[in-house]
């Protein structure tokens, strides 16, 4: 990397500080400009898009090209995104963390609604709660940070029945149904159990289960969205079936999903591309 | 964006100029440094990746979050990469084409070995040929651009057999084994033919078929991958069985090999990661 020395004038070096930040702002927003035109476009398009002259978006080009970050198309001499701006993604992605971006929501959740709630994600065994907020009055539940859920008759685990149609989910959502009791299977769809509660899940964006998993405990959950459109997380809110509105339009399952829905968007899920 | 107006003072112009290139270098560097420490980085580390000193380093940061770029832990003071790195990364993705990449190689492969050669990407039917080329004098050969190959008795097919272990794979897999005659199934695996074929795909990195999938034809495939370490595309090599080198240590399946494996590092694969 290339650096002149720093001017000794000490009073040209706010001016110079100001400008470097702004020249690598403008190369951030060049940046996003062509991952916007969707990683591919030419100079006039990206001069347009970034509403700047093509002869400096030309010179932020050649720097980023230099990087690894742009590369030139030898045929259209269009410009389109580079290994190193791939390498950039996968870093970023390594970093959206379910768990992270959802857990401030669950602290909101106790204290506006008053209700516990948690974060599960997927483990080896099923949809393993990861964060658990409880209110200072808590319900009396079973379930606790490391609990496997039930992918059949908790809300939680139906999330990850209904939206993540992978083999291992199957498989185990197979095995628990083979080794259920027969009240626990007659809560279920009798001649396509799996499909019907898939259905249900997909068309209503999440899972509302009452006294199915618990006695008496009612609960809502939510899916957590990736970038690439996979569920990577469930947020749940339970409580006791009495004083719990579990109502698809009720108070808590709107904050609910719409805190599902910001954390997915902090993860990078466009539902629109996704579609 | 804010940026100040261009000085009125011409003379100032070319040192401006020279600035901002380097300010957007030592950015794209700082955002590549991040990326590099995994996406997640103190300023200390980030300032001794780049060789800055911590104060410019934070300056060159604080526009990247100001651009959405970058995002501080609030508890950690750590930098992370942000959502629009994210939105980089897929745009990058959405560029990184197997065919664009191979596509150079084939030219390569068939002017330095004088080769037939084609990149097959996987179809709904199966993998297809996509870019094909020949040389002066071709081999007569029933393949052409479109033409989608056996899984289980041609070189490209077994690539994405032994490599791509998928669903839709196994399906096709399975009708073409159902659907064959039994000359074609003896040349299989007698307990396990599609078991069999993975294996040995996978401990070569490469199929090789000799009068196989057609008589008198000899064919060598290797995979490319992506930066999530799946196949996306094979590159096979073919010629009559007589004057084509078909051994796994032979000059063509040494260069087939080396094309593949540059391919898919242009398309972000890391080896040593996917491991």
């Amino acid at each position: 990397m290339t650096q002149t020395a720093a001017p000794s004038d000490s009073a040209a070096r706010p001016r110079e500080r100001r400008q470097r930040v702004q020249a690598a702002e403008t190369g951030m927003a060049v940046l996003k400009a062509l991952a916007r035109l969707g990683g591919r476009a030419s100079l006039t398009a990206l001069a347009t898009e970034v509403d700047e002259q093509p002869s400096k978006v030309h010179r932020y080009l050649v720097s980023m090209i230099e990087a690894g970050i742009v590369v030139q198309d030898s045929g259209s001499g269009h410009y389109r995104l580079g290994l190193e701006a791939l390498y950039i993604g996968l870093a970023a992605m390594r970093q959206a963390d379910p768990i992270r971006v959802a857990e401030p929501a669950l602290v909101r959740l106790r204290e506006q609604l008053g209700v516990t709630c948690f974060i599960a994600v997927m483990g080896n065994k099923g949809p393993t709660i990861v964060r658990f907020e409880e209110p200072g009055l808590p319900v009396t539940v079973n379930v606790r940070v490391g609990s496997v859920m039930s992918l059949l008759w908790s809300a939680t685990g139906r999330v990850f029945l209904g939206l993540q149609d992978d083999a291992q989910v199957r498989r185990l959502a197979l095995e628990e149904l083979d080794g259920a009791d027969a009240a626990s299977r007659a809560a279920l769809d009798a001649h396509d159990p799996l499909g019907a509660l898939q259905r249900e899940v997909r068309a209503a964006g999440c899972s509302i289960v009452i006294d199915t998993n618990l006695k008496g405990i009612s609960a809502i959950s939510a899916p957590i969205f990736n970038h690439a459109g996979q569920v990577c997380g469930a947020l749940t809110a339970l409580g006791t079936t009495g004083g719990f509105d579990a109502a698809a339009q009720g108070p808590i399952a709107i904050a609910l999903l719409a805190e599902a829905r910001a954390a997915s968007r902090e993860l990078g899920y466009q539902p629109a591309r996704a579609a």
